[in-house]
């Protein structure tokens, strides 16, 4: 199973893909799109969703995971970080996926194994985890998302199998 | 010259469709999106975005505009209302079009005359303007938001065939 992470902003948007066959985690790809503020807004929106329409139609994810914001005390950064979310979502919706969410704490657990991890811990679980070069902060984070959302998935597969065969 | 007006949110997205030739304005279409509050972020952003697509391939609008963001004090709002915005432009500017934005006041007092006009003075001087038939609150201001862009585009015209005559 191939998954795409995504950690939208409207200067930096991360993402990374990586391949999990149930029990492997195989790092394939990460990078960032970045969009100049001296570009109008639909420009920038605009690169941020012809971006990762082409890394969904490169990589071809079988499944797509984003953080769930987390809400900024000031409107002006929420309301930027809503719309570049918005064309990444746009973007994964429109090629017929669907994105699953997961809270910042559930990913840092997920990772790092504590809900209050730093960026720089991250960023070496993620290295560590998925024996990959160094990957920038933005990217670090979409990865972390990926590893989530690869574990979160397997743990509802077997819940699943255990329940369909009667032992829950 | 056509021109189409969004007032985008996640919920309810207005949108109105006018027909400018430099002296009358002449309506054309107006109408809502929207979405189940039920209904997960993606197909909720996927609505507005394909609904939009529909409209400018219906319509074919020589250009766009858009409310310029009015920022709540709500993190959380801003963050939805961003999100539903940032569709709208993904769905406008894949097409090649660029979007104009106007902040509150200039669309209320390029209809009304006043920069603090009610909604419902609002929706009486869109009816007025364009002798068109009643129009919900949200199509009402995205109708505003037409009028204003055919005002200032006019204005911006006159301006350079003026300096273009040196007369300025």
């Amino acid at each position: 199973m191939i998954i795409l992470g995504i950690d939208p902003g409207l200067c930096i948007t991360g993402w990374g893909v990586i391949n999990y066959d149930g029990f492997h985690l195989r790092y394939l790809k990460h990078g960032t799109i970045i969009t100049k503020s001296t570009d109008n807004i639909g420009e920038r929106l605009n690169s941020i969703y012809r971006n990762i329409t082409d890394i969904v139609e490169y990589y071809c994810p079988n499944e797509v995971a984003i953080e769930e914001v987390f809400v900024n005390n000031n409107p002006l950064s929420s309301l930027k970080l809503g719309m570049a979310r918005g064309a990444a979502i746009c973007s994964v919706s429109v090629m017929g996926l669907t994105v699953s969410e997961y809270k910042p704490n559930t990913i840092k657990k997920a990772v790092v194994g504590v809900g209050h991890a730093s960026k720089e811990q991250i960023s070496a679980m993620v290295q560590k985890l998925l024996n990959c070069p160094m990957v920038v902060k933005d990217a670090a984070d979409a990865l972390a998302i990926a590893i989530c959302h690869a574990h979160y998935n397997n743990q509802r597969k077997w819940i699943n199998d255990y329940a369909s065969k009667g032992q829950y």
